[in-house]
């Protein structure tokens, strides 16, 4: 069963180590089948070079696993609360891409210092803030998805498809999983360029204006962009 | 038409990801025949990896598109505004390569450090200032080119072949397209180099001594150069 | 004798430059038969491209080679001396892998800073001390275990299977030499991503809290651990 | 004539851009026959995907061009005055290496940080002062080779077989090309490490014990060495 959909899955999760995003196993892209509630995820902890498209495991929208024999990656319920939270994203992306985590293990957002960021994200790219004991003991990777959407409340998560876990690592989305890749590579890009801006200019005084944000965001994005060759 | 210009053209936007200067479809070279008055640049936002030299657009110093089938880059008119304002050039790169947009990021002109910034750019690269919400309105790509024409009012563009456009990223020029590239890569080096330089030596004492940037810069360029094997 | 495992020592000990961790010959793997005494280690200063699982030498647990042509890695004291000091490991690693090795050189501990380091290490990884100039003089290498294990006193080094030698680099340890090595990579991506995170916020606090620690190791080993296939 | 040395000073040559060492053109390697009192050299601004073994030149200790079609390097006069000054070597480099430069390029020494500095450097690689006015305009080249040498005085260039040029950047020797290429690379990660260790402890209360520098430069050299396989 959705085999059209797995075959995109195992490509894009492909897709992390040949981007230089994961080190090992340390990586999962889910997508969505949103007709059927139903969604594909990598294995846990099989290696990117022996992962085949049917190695995919479906899962439905209650967390049961509905096909494959292996387990689903131990980030499976995380997944599953941004499917829940977020109805207009149709794939996700966990990594520990080394400058996106780097951020994260600051416990810091992202801001916007130039129109790489502001090509693909409106925005700040947020830093949710740990689990409390009682949240990690209840269900880690569940409550994981949950305070990720409690960042996103009064967000639009299609504007800025990507959050830092706080001392973990990014998560991004997108409409399907390949999108969501395209974002997680962007995402390293920025957070290696951030850090090296931050170096070079201590003050904090070089945030893109705003009015440059929405042009390098909106020339992209929405009915008015320009960029590219149209739909 | 502009066959050979197209094909060095479209060599010169292949070098860009080969160097590792660009990310997806972030960076664009153009070329000008000057004696026509047209100028032949990339498709925008297309793949690097499906592009072919038939697919470069010809535009003319109006900035009408002449030929080809899809849409030029969306830093067209910028390329168009630096060959109307600066006449000696016939090749332009834009790229969002990581080190040259950290400093473009934090807002800074590039200090000359060393011999090898000296063997290419006599004194600072300079970084443009942002445009006012007025000039990104009225035509945003239009006005970057302006800025930077502005930012080199009683300078040498031809002894400085780059600028920073601040917030954003690097434009290069030279001769040709190929020219251009080499100056791409240089600044993506020295900006590597003069970060790490910063790091080591946070108290700015350390800039190169004036002659021995003549020295370097003269020893290449001009009728006294000695490096290489002569025209 | 000891075929197979002269052949998984090779193996392992190919994979340091395959993973970047070696320049030229600055590493070695060897790996323990427990039942025979005997362990296996990397000829002293051979390149990696001449090396063949027939060079591995076969040294005892007193320090006398009991097979091959070539003399042991010098640095076959200190793996000794660890085999005797932590009973339960069967492979051991050096490099001087870049990362890792700056840390060592500042002499400093690895906080953990994220889940990444919380998956492998359950704690700080330890900065051994400096050797004395006697300790130095009596017997340098086999000193450098001795400090390791003194490092360790009160510790579980299964817990923690890695540590630094001030001014030196880094030494890992795992089951066999397959397992030493795979905590060498994830020493030096940890390594990388502590240092960005220490330059991103300087203020220190930004330590993992102790539950999420406890959770992400325990979710990897012993017996509750649910994260891959099983066993 | 110098066949061999030729085909050596090539292939030493072809390491540079192999070992990342050079972008473009930055670089050379010479080689000396100490019998003849002549020395080959790579030909300036060559590019090295070009070069071949009978394009060396060949150069006597006067300077004079001896063999070949095209001009040496324009640093030959460089190598010409640590021919002279140092008579024990039989090779040099020069390159632009990223990390080194930087180092170079901030106008300070290497301190030892670490063993793998003392593995093959006795104490600080010292940092040579700018030239004056009159150095450079009364011949750059060779006054670059004389301040080197002053530089050494006192020292011997077989134990610290490196220095940088302030503003420019390193020059490496050895017994013949493949030495000094050797000492090149492992120049380029030491200032990679050293930098980082740097950031990591700004201190500097991490320098490497004097008995520890002296145990590891001794066990790699002169008679009581024992790491590798001997003579």
């Amino acid at each position: 069963m959705l085999e059209e959909l797995k075959e995109q899955i195992y490509e894009a999760n492909m897709e992390l180590p040949k981007r230089g995003l994961v080190t090992y196993t340390w990586g999962n892209v889910s997508g969505m089948d949103r007709e059927r509630g139903l969604f594909v995820i990598k294995p846990s902890g099989v290696d990117y070079n022996k992962l085949r498209p049917e190695d995919m495991i479906v899962v439905d929208l209650e967390g049961n696993k509905v096909e494959g024999e292996m387990n689903p990656s131990s980030d499976t319920p995380t997944h599953l609360e941004l499917y829940k939270a977020f109805p207009e994203i149709g794939g996700i992306v966990h990594t520990h891409s080394p400058f996106a985590t780097s951020w994260a293990q600051a416990g810091r957002g992202i801001p916007c210092y130039g129109t790489t960021h502001a090509d693909y994200f409106h925005g700040e790219i947020p830093c949710a803030r740990n689990l409390t004991a009682e949240e990690i003991e209840d269900g880690y990777e569940k409550n994981t998805g949950l305070v990720i959407a409690e960042t996103f409340r009064g967000k639009n998560p299609a504007h800025v498809p990507a959050v830092l876990c706080k001392n973990h690592g990014p998560f991004t989305w997108g409409k399907d999983g390949a999108e969501a890749v395209h974002y997680a590579v962007v995402l390293e890009e920025i957070t290696k360029m951030n850090l090296m801006t931050e170096l070079l200019n201590p003050t904090a005084d070089n945030r893109t204006p705003q009015c440059m944000q929405d042009k390098h965001f909106l020339r992209k994005h929405g009915p008015h962009a320009y960029y590219g060759q149209g739909k």
